[in-house]
């Protein structure tokens, strides 16, 4: 049985604060900066360039890469840590299209985060402009996936709404039409009970500072599946996912299996930080942490649909269609952010007028929920949100 | 007057070791570990979310890289952080290509760094192969510069020899027949009195954790001249390069001038401690520590070739040809190698047959360069490279 009272005394949150914010920037774990400083002194300061090899930093992106692959369903040695997500997405894509010659179509949908879609914007002009980025709605995308689709690409968990596309279903349909299936994990990975495997995705990327509490600026990883792992070319190859990168040879040639999703040189520190952050989910399943977030959003929305009748559930009222995060529509959700963040209460608001609120249960629990629902009820109550000093706040990302 | 002993107080050296491998990953700065404690606890840990704004974190990226961008002669608001080098090699060379779409070649060396042949490879294969990696010998970079070349992509100090390219010439002569100069500053940014200003290159790119002590995997950075600054068009095209990031709009638009190489979220904690480490620079000049760092490499190859004539200069006999690097060559320089390392002189190995010092003289001065030399003397002399302890030892990169 996961033990969510123990994972919750390994962060500290400042007195007061109810953070709902996780899915964006996840807490500092207690541990870390401990972790860190004796990582830069011991490792680092003393045993200098040969820590490459003596601390293990050279395997850190394996061995982090498979801790997270425990989380998202994947067997060992398919994960690898480097780079940004958005990196991550360029590279999963380069290689999808290069395994689907005859088709041009990248399919994904209005949803998706951004980055993505900008990303995939300039491959298809590096690529030369011959293929096309199609974009639907999130509902659409079923029907959406035909014989002209080379890739699909998805983000699982809609930044927004919460939404949560069926990934197994939509894989199974992109492979029967000949398709690849690209999943973007960024809110999905520590937050619900996704799994790779049985959802047959080709490729899967995602960020470790949101529920994965990595830090800001935590690298990213890549899930390669492993029938594509000795066929998959990456567009970015770098040295270190060269098959002998120390043998400096002038040509390149990919590394084994997923280590030729390596690039550079992975950034230790914040390796450092995101391993000891990994050590919470050490003691709870995934499946545990997945009922525990549906009951505790089922909480929240109930709370909130009771105390602030003015807001609109923006998330899937069915828990299966939503990951671990519940937004609500309201017209003057950025002041009423404002005034929420001002008496403790931290989630975050995207235009044009959705209130986004994460939950997390490695560190929240019922008593939280309840509090926060109180505090919005007084907000709202009060419109607190109609004071010049909330509406005239300049934008906190 | 730059003050060397000043700069040698601020970092922390094992006791007994000459850490000649400052090329490689620079040393500790003495205040990086409390800097990023801090940073995780104070900034991470109590402003969460909100400290992309309040700790000046989003404007990073940008305040860090001018503080590069005055040890290299570009100008404010020229140089931005992230990604890895290689990443970054990617970044200005698609740019580049893009900006003469009538040429084909991309001219460089068999000794650039392989990651940087790597990347151009792996974007030449993307770019769908019209395009060609023309490499030639060093020396034979200058005369092999025509009408074809798009771009001339060099390292401008040789991670083996130390050999300094002359930027300022060869960009010239680039530019004169119509190609683009890029130049890879790894072993130059904090290393020489590089200045890519008079030096005419159109971008410029360079890691941060060898000669500017950042640690390891620390954030790269890219430099875009002024002239090209607005119409440089990233293929890695991420929101953070975006004109307006939090509109989240569904198509991209690059943002102003360097903004647009931003490509994903910035690895803050890194950024902490490549932030200290730069603090070493502020006391020094770039002309004085180029001075100095001939100083102490005369110094270093008159003492190893007069205590030991086995060893051959690979490096360039005329400074002002050569890096902050000197390297030697020996038919056994593995095996010397670990033997020096065993006796607290670090320097590396890189094959066939190259022992590689960095001369650093933020931390070194002529005590370490003359002790160095007698050890490497001790190791030539009793032959300890012979003994098999040193020739089985496996290679620490």
């Amino acid at each position: 049985m996961s033990d969510f009272a123990a994972t919750r005394a390994l962060f500290d949150l400042p007195e007061g604060v109810i953070y709902l914010d996780g899915n964006s920037l996840g807490p500092l774990p207690r541990a870390a900066a401990a972790r860190v400083a004796e990582m830069m002194t011991e490792e680092w300061g003393k045993m200098l360039i040969t820590a490459w090899n003596k601390a293990g930093w050279m395997a850190a992106p394996r061995r982090v890469g498979d801790r997270i692959g425990r989380l998202i369903g994947a067997p060992e040695g398919t994960v690898v840590m480097g780079d940004t997500l958005s990196v991550k997405v360029y590279q999963a894509l380069a290689s999808a299209l290069e395994m689907r010659p005859d088709r041009r179509v990248i399919l994904s949908d209005s949803g998706n985060f951004p980055s993505d879609l900008y990303m995939a914007e300039g491959l298809v002009r590096t690529l030369g402009g011959a293929h096309e980025l199609r974009l639907v709605a999130p509902e659409e995308v079923e029907d959406a996936i035909d014989e002209e689709v080379a890739v699909l690409m998805l983000t699982e968990v809609d930044y927004r709404t919460g939404r949560r596309h069926d990934m197994p279903a939509l894989t199974a349909k992109a492979h029967a039409k000949g398709a690849l299936a690209i999943w973007d994990l960024a809110h999905s990975a520590g937050a619900v009970d996704v799994d790779v495997t049985s959802g047959a995705a080709d490729f899967a990327v995602g960020c470790t500072y949101k529920f994965l509490n990595g830090g800001p600026g935590a690298p990213a990883f890549i899930y390669v599946a492993p029938q594509h792992a000795e066929t998959a070319r990456p567009a970015l190859s770098g040295w270190l996912g060269h098959a002998a990168p120390f043998d400096f040879e002038t040509g390149y040639r990919p590394g084994a299996g997923i280590e030729r999703m390596r690039v550079g040189t992975p950034p230790m520190i914040q390796l450092a930080a995101l391993e000891t952050a990994l050590d919470a989910f050490e003691g709870v399943t995934m499946e545990d942490l997945r009922a525990r977030s549906i009951e505790l959003s089922e909480r929240f929305i109930a709370g909130v649909e009771a105390a602030c009748p003015a807001l609109t559930l923006a998330s899937p009222r069915d828990p299966a269609r939503r990951g671990s995060q519940v937004s609500f529509r309201f017209e003057e959700g950025y002041a009423a952010m404002q005034a929420l963040i001002d008496r403790g209460v931290i989630g975050d608001f995207r235009a044009p007028d959705i209130m986004r609120f994460g939950i997390t249960p490695l560190y929240l629990g019922e008593a939280e929920i309840d509090r926060a629902v109180a505090v919005m009820g007084e907000v709202m109550e009060a419109r607190l949100w109609d004071r010049a000093e909330y509406r005239a706040r300049a934008a906190v990302t």
